[in-house]
């Protein structure tokens, strides 16, 4: 597990993650995010599933997420099995005032887009350092690695500057679950994440890109505890 | 090598193949395409480079097409090497009055729209039986195998059918060069390939569809040896 995704000791995530874990019902295939205030919905998860009997089925969207979620015995399914999920409970590494948000400091955004997206609910959890008026950091996009001068070049035209990810504890660049690169790709202030999100679509090369846009609502941890819920009107 | 690009003896693919490898110069990076049609680009070149001296370097867009042209000798480069290449000359599936084309029957498309959208020229090689008024066969889409069923639903809410393209001499599916699933997805007649082929690029799951749009010019091929050559406005 990385560092990034160690839980450490965070009453606002901790609170965020406990507070989506409530939306979760009996029956409920649910699509597990991935970092680490969604640890905290696993483990309350696990915990509900012990002490409650809560019966549900995961889909996780990462190796690291599989793995919690196998230590907490929350049964899981696959994408195999059904193209939708009921609920998908995941974190943010940044979200604005119009239920955008910008993923994949884990590497881990294609996948958690294509459950995000199946999901009938989108949950982030987060704390308030992740909020933003706008989006202002750079957008993780996953790319076929054979593509990276092409798509650099496509960027920087788009007004961004690509920064190929290296990795930690392995040489050269960071490798995707799906085997791919990742360049974070710096646009500034957003100031349309509509717009950006469609140039990014357009690009060969590109397998997906960290700006989501189909969040139903968002919890937001604090750090007495408390969690502020955001719903789209 | 499989069947489908196995070099079979077709004036009009030869007329068509030669026409277009007359474009190449001295000092060319060159996208080569992945089919039947370009098997005769890529032999004429072979013929360009011993007898004329031509100096190019190719990038091929799949292992079938590096095969071949490493047969002719033609020297490679990479997209490691540079964003753009000067020309690309590939075949279609399908090609329409707009310029619009239908590729990925040799499930190679999204190596071939990267090279083509890299390409200060795009070159069509086909015979006229590629030629339809609208494009209507089905769409090749190259997907991250455990989003299968997702897409398969995202497909058929956009009004096509999906079908999970199967092997031959191998069990289950077609594996890309990329490591991917295809869903060949049939929308019947498509009346506004620019509409679809952005619902298909908002799809999460798909890494990308056959619809091409950039086509600079086409070099069609006749029976008796003659080459009608379409030129974009």
């Amino acid at each position: 597990m990385s560092e990034r995704n160690k839980q450490t000791d965070s009453p606002e995530k901790n609170a965020a993650g406990i507070s989506a874990a409530k939306l979760v019902k009996d029956g409920d295939i649910l699509g597990l995010g991935t970092g680490s205030t969604v640890l905290y919905t696993i483990k309350e998860l696990g915990r509900r599933i012990r002490e409650e009997g809560l019966k549900i089925k995961g889909i996780p969207t990462s190796f690291s997420t599989e793995e919690a979620a196998i230590n907490e015995n929350i049964p899981l399914t696959s994408f195999s099995h059904t193209p939708y999920v009921d609920i998908a409970i995941d974190g943010a590494d940044m979200f604005d005032a119009d239920f955008y948000a910008i993923k994949g400091g884990g590497a881990a955004h294609t996948r958690e887009k294509v459950v995000a997206y199946s999901a009938k609910r989108f949950v982030l959890v987060a704390d308030e350092k992740k909020k933003s008026e706008k989006l202002n950091m750079p957008v993780p996009v996953e790319i076929l690695p054979f593509s990276k001068l092409f798509v650099m070049e496509k960027i920087k035209e788009a007004g961004g500057i690509p920064v190929l990810r290296l990795g930690a504890k392995k040489d050269g660049p960071v490798i995707t679950d799906n085997g791919n690169f990742i360049l974070d790709c710096d646009f500034k202030t957003i100031e349309n994440p509509e717009k950006t999100a469609q140039i990014l679509n357009e690009i060969p090369g590109i397998v997906e890109h960290g700006i989501f846009k189909n969040v139903s609502e968002i919890h937001i941890g604090k750090a007495d505890g408390t969690v502020e819920i955001l719903k789209k009107k």
